[in-house]
């Protein structure tokens, strides 16, 4: 194992030669819904890495988060940066495409190439606000129409971190057979009051703002961007820890040797996440941010099951692992020891390890080194 | 002790009993401030309950919080709801009226009766963004002209939690003579970089509304309501423990049995968040929230002392006492420690206490009988 383990040049070198492939599945028929709806003419935009091998067993899906996309280790088309889990998937990297088939496919609710709020509706115009509110199980029904497309009965393994997290367990809950191993890093089986808080925060800040109209911006210009920027800069406070937004900027002001008795950004965080609202807005559509954020608070597995976690995990002969971060105050370790209590308690075979890492929620995305031994570890059995 | 102590029903009738006395004062010479400008007819809005003494020994100055006011323990003029700290305020109660002549003035800055940006400039003009930047110790500078105006030498003693302690604390450490005694409940010598994090989100959001309008909204109708309303949301989830939080709402839905798959309050949570952004808009300025918590922001205690903490407190002959509270996680025991550590380093007397309640931050406000006890001992002695 230690073998395979990259530092993050090696990383970068790997990339370079990571062979991608892009594709965009049109499913054949309606996909159904958790509210009750259908939604015809669903596309899947995904990617591809590494080659499915004969028997079609060395799939690995990894599933990403609210604001993530497909484009797990290929260059962002909109921003031109790297893949965001470029340190984990690669040749030789833990989730090894010399070894592997990965698969990362852009939710449904997204506004990356799947079927969400800003594509057609069968009218020609956009959904907008029309579109219906999904779950994070009607995300993995669209993951299973791509598995089934790709003739995948069952996945080496289902990856994911934060909301991608939620995915890998909808998945082993609600179709134990098509994976044999269930990753789960920084993420919880349904979302507490503080999280809706959070999100619903982020939602009416899009809503106040006049450019939003009802969800009918597309094509009139700019659409709710201010709104939406300050969504991200609430959202964006909770994936960091306080002790590393401390280490990282404390009071330092930015460019300056005295504040300015102003409003400008005269200290580093505040520069730091203005920056962060207005770049997120060249990228994401408020309306998708709408549905996923709205998708995550509707999830609680337990209640999906009738209220008891253990029971989602009945039927299920999957392996799992759970990782969570010290400092992670959004999902934190006490979310994911109740899910391994749950595995336990399903007689379900699982690994629970916490990580000590200093940067909070986003510890999944970053320099973890613990975290690429256990992916590596977990995926090599 | 003991019998001083009051049952919230007993506190209630106390406040029916409790005597008034609102004034304005205008200063008669320009205020300084931080910025090195000077502010002329500055007017100090405040409340007294009790009676002055013969020397004049006896006051208590109460500093409220960022959204407080001066009607600590008689009906707001807007909201018609019962002073924000009755149950602290009163005859017999632990600030005990009987006894102690209690001063609470609205801080500059802010909405109701001093001077802020709504208040007229000279060319009778709302301020708006043109009034200037001020500090903490600006506000206290107000208070210390009050108290020059009401003859009273030294307080008994100073009193505020959250953003009043901020203020309790610098005038401690710029007006050591004017308190023998400072009491700090759930504050900081300092706003850390996720405070400033916080107050960075709700300042973008009120400047987002384009009712805003650049400040000049006075006279135009309805202000930036919405971008207020989502600034005091985000606020909010820093008021409450998480814990608290969840004991609160959960996940319960708001006067419904099912999700609605939309976008309406579903969760509890959703629903009160929402109120209280709004009812918060009915009584506060969005212009006096931005100047503030700009305020707090640059509050930092030791760097205005040379960068040394205790030295903010060496020509102070005044006992302390600090309260915090093991579920607040926006000023958390941790700041409390720090500005013990420092008074012990400044050789001051001090008494630091970690109470233990549900109520996160704004346990200070709240039913926590054991507050109670602490405020009364130490103002008793």
């Amino acid at each position: 194992m230690t073998a395979r383990l990259a530092s993050p040049k090696s990383a970068d070198m790997a990339t370079a030669a990571i062979q991608t492939s892009s594709h965009v599945l049109e499913l054949a028929h309606p996909l159904p819904l958790d509210g009750g709806q259908s939604l015809d003419g669903v596309r899947i935009s995904y990617e591809t890495y590494g080659q499915l091998n004969a028997d079609k067993s060395n799939a690995v899906l990894i599933c990403h988060a609210l604001t993530g996309d497909q484009h797990v280790a290929s260059p962002h088309p909109i921003t031109g940066k790297p893949g965001w889990w470029i340190r984990m998937v690669g040749p030789g990297l833990p989730i090894d495409t010399d070894r592997f088939f990965v698969i990362c496919a852009n939710v449904l609710g997204s506004c990356m190439g799947s079927t969400g709020p800003a594509s057609m509706a069968a009218d020609g115009q956009p959904y907008g606000m029309r579109f219906p509110v999904i779950t994070i199980r009607d995300m993995v029904r669209g993951h299973v129409a791509l598995l089934d497309a790709l003739g995948i009965a069952t996945l080496h393994a289902v990856v994911g971190g934060s909301m991608g997290g939620m995915q890998a367990l909808s998945l082993a809950a609600n179709w134990p057979q098509r994976a044999r191993a269930v990753l789960v890093i920084a993420s919880t089986a349904r979302h507490s009051a503080q999280n809706i808080a959070f999100h619903e925060v982020g939602r009416q800040a899009i809503m106040a703002d006049p450019k939003w109209q009802g969800g009918d911006y597309y094509g009139a210009g700019k659409g709710p961007e201010a709104g939406l920027a300050v969504a991200r800069m609430a959202a964006h406070i909770t994936y960091l820890s306080e002790e590393g937004m401390h280490e990282k900027f404390g009071r330092r002001l930015q460019n300056r040797t005295a504040k300015t008795f102003g409003f400008d950004a005269d200290f580093q965080i505040e520069s730091y996440l203005r920056h962060q609202g207005l770049s997120f807005t060249d990228r994401f559509d408020a309306n998708s941010y709408l549905y996923i954020t709205r998708a995550m608070d509707y999830f609680d597995l337990a209640e999906e099951h009738g209220g008891r976690l253990a029971d989602a995990f009945a039927g299920s002969d999957a392996r799992f692992c759970l990782v969570s971060f010290d400092t992670d105050w959004l999902y934190p370790t006490s979310e994911s020891r109740t899910i391994a209590h749950a595995l336990n308690a399903a007689g379900a075979p699982v690994s629970f390890v916490e990580l000590s890492a200093p940067f909070g929620h986003d510890s999944f995305l970053l320099d973890v080194p613990a975290l690429d031994r256990v992916i590596a570890g977990f995926l090599g059995q």
